[in-house]
């Protein structure tokens, strides 16, 4: 818990909200900036910085509330997809530092949304450098 | 599983990967189209198409076992963030349909990754209909 922070400040009533869902250990809200009809974030009551911070039982719960409110909301909203995503730092957007996953529902309609693909998905890499990356990696995690 | 599954046949080793980590139920491997230095997928090993499909088991044993290389990338790296994202479908920029997250270290340096902000968060909203979907979304999930 932060005294100046405004998910908390959310999850604790004491800022407004538009409630989608909530737990024991999660609270659903509209975002008010929304990259397309229906976003929403889930975070976890418990204060936590961000992916690296959070306690995994709660990353565990906040994922499993957003799928949930993801099969309703591309249902309910006539969605044809949906985006889940996590910014943890500064240098990856993260605006507000209480851990909350994105849930953005996606449609072929694009006067529904407002938003571009972050990159171009089909540029190979160097393979000799992805390689002694995940080498790397998979050392450090042994 | 599905016969014609790219990453069902790298899960099986019938198909090439460099190999991040692996426990019972996921399987975690380089993108060889990198979006940043050390871009990485995880999967369930059990074949599952998207978020809307996937297990509440394996998407928590996904999550967590994101959470956990990403920690170790972010420190192996040098990196100064990380992104979680999963695409749930064509028009939500999926492109092979088993379910993965993108685990994508993020650098001040720009140099080392090619990403774009894929919405402006700073844009507000019309509150009313935000409130509208929030509050259609909540009854439906009740
Ligand atoms: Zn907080
Ligand atoms: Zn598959």
């Amino acid at each position: 818990m932060s005294d100046q922070c405004v998910f908390c400040g959310i999850v604790a009533g004491d800022l407004p909200s538009v409630r989608v869902a909530e737990d024991d250990t999660t609270y659903a809200f509209m975002d008010i900036n929304p990259a397309s009809e229906g976003h929403l974030l889930v975070v976890p009551k418990r204060h936590s910085r961000d992916l690296v911070d959070i306690e995994p039982d709660d990353l565990a719960a906040v994922t499993l509330a957003a799928q949930r409110i993801a099969r309703t909301a591309v249902k309910e909203f006539g969605a044809d997809g949906v985006n889940l995503l996590n910014c943890c730092g500064a240098d990856a957007w993260q605006t507000v530092f209480h851990f909350h996953l994105h849930v953005i529902p996606r449609y072929a309609d694009k006067s529904r949304e407002r938003l571009a693909a972050p990159w171009q998905p089909g540029v190979p890499g160097d393979m000799d450098v992805i390689a002694a990356l995940g080498h790397r990696l998979a050392a450090a995690l042994d």
